[in-house]
């Protein structure tokens, strides 16, 4: 780690792969250079995944939670699976190279590492050869976010809950790239004077943010909805309820709808970066937000 | 245009931009060095859209539809208005640069446009600004596919038909980059024996391929799924028509299931690039390829 001032903004890996598609090296190269094609897949197709890995004070948080879920993403994408030893040599690395006092002295920031099905202009030999890199990022606080709350809005995902089930190509519960309906419903949450959405499956069950899992406080037991219903299985909402489950809260993961929302004592969106954000109103109504909470399951997030 | 043989395998237009969002100017680049960074929202987000025209003897065709398609799909993902004539221009400075004997002497080939939200890491005042290009490439002959025809499944999209109207944040209809899904359902398609996929809604209203639209001949008639049910308008689809028309076909909009399908006399996937493709069996069903209307119709759209 740099001491303050002395590290850079942003850094970047970029990954060498073996022609079985497992990285087997990386270099650090310039992160503000060009460094892709615009026939890679990643950008003509959103065909690849993503990981984005929290910083606090310039160490990334739960580097081996990220690299399994990101391992998951690639046997459902049909991508080659990777040795998680060097993303997580490339994950440190590229952290040790960022100035950990941060944007605002915080120490802050994000890591994201990208896997792709590569370039569509195949080099002779290297057919099913993957795109990959680490890059990192000092950020602004997010304090703000955590502590004044997080105004959201319903919206329909389209898909059942059990779409998992009977329909996997569909890719639901993969982390992919393709995420332009997720930046879509933010922007349809700010026409609406929110801040940010909760999907909702069309039979009416609670699912997830677009960037973020739900995690709901009834009484001591705190609740997130099963994973197995099309979302994404959180990092961060695991890392809290491990937490919690220590202070003596229990947890479970259920089938939820809006009116338990509206029941519960206290909601929140919880992220790899943004960590857990109160929300404060749900399409309009107040909530309760649960500052001690709050404060304390960011305090311990931040440094898990 | 080239003499054969003098032009290039592939060619790219890089867009600038005025502080409007508007391309005002392009520059000719070299299409295979790095010209994106990995903060781009084309590739962390799969957050843009992009068009597919096709090249015949060299010439692009349609541009016209294709353009007014991407303005379309621009608006649904509000992104900034275009000036048709920046990427007219473009397009055709592409085409020419490139030999259109192509790689076998069929002249075949296709342009991609590509308007995204722009990079992550804003520019000092180019808040809002994206990033654009038009990426031209000639290609192998599709002639095998257009007469030998396609083997499809039908998988579930995972949508109501209405999710246009109830749902527009989830942009069905839009041609965005976050095509994951539609990748995955024709690995999907090859892994049950078949060659692509058409998807149906989730109450079972046939939609379209994945980067394609449906035809089906019933008698003397053209049909195809009406474009208001979540699906992309087909350019192909739409010259087919109007060709069909001339010829005494009748066309028709409807909502279509797979009994229309089994019924028809014969059906095509149809697009840019491929042109019509005859749909030989689905489902490991065996239907009749109409191979006099096939090469005519493909005639047609490759001299539109």
């Amino acid at each position: 780690m740099n001491p303050p001032g002395t590290g850079a903004e942003t850094a970047l890996a970029l990954f060498t792969f073996d022609d079985s598609g497992s990285a087997h090296g990386y270099s650090m190269v310039d992160p503000e250079a060009p460094t892709l094609t615009v026939t890679e897949f990643a950008t003509t197709r959103g065909d690849g995944i993503f990981e984005g890995i929290g910083l606090a004070s310039g160490r990334p948080l739960k580097v081996d939670r990220h690299l399994a879920r990101f391992a998951e993403s690639a046997r459902r994408l049909d991508l080659p699976a990777q040795n998680p030893a060097i993303w997580s040599a490339a994950i440190h690395e590229v952290a040790a190279a960022l100035d950990p006092s941060g944007l605002d002295g915080g120490g802050e920031g994000w890591i994201k590492l990208v896997l792709s099905r590569g370039d569509e202009v195949r080099k002779p030999g290297r057919a099913g050869i993957p795109t990959a890199w680490a890059y990192g990022t000092v950020s602004p606080s997010l304090a703000r976010e955590r502590t004044v709350g997080l105004r959201v809005v319903l919206l329909d995902r389209g898909y059942r809950h059990d779409v998992t089930e009977t329909s996997p190509w569909l890719l639901q519960g993969a982390k992919t790239l393709s995420y332009a309906v997720n930046k879509s419903a933010v922007r349809e949450a700010v026409r609406r004077g929110a801040d940010d959405a909760v999907f909702v499956s069309s039979d009416g069950y609670l699912l997830e943010g677009p960037t973020s899992s739900l995690v709901l406080r009834v009484g001591g037991t705190l609740v997130t909805p099963r994973p197995d219903i099309g979302i994404l299985a959180g990092t961060t909402q695991a890392e809290l309820f491990a937490w919690a489950e220590k202070s003596g809260y229990t947890t479970s993961y259920d089938l939820l709808t809006r009116d338990d929302l509206e029941a519960a004592d206290a909601a929140w969106l919880v992220s790899s970066v943004r960590l857990a954000a109160p929300i404060r109103s749900f399409d309009g109504i107040p909530k309760a937000v649960d500052a001690e909470l709050t404060t304390a399951a960011n305090a311990y997030l931040r440094t898990a």
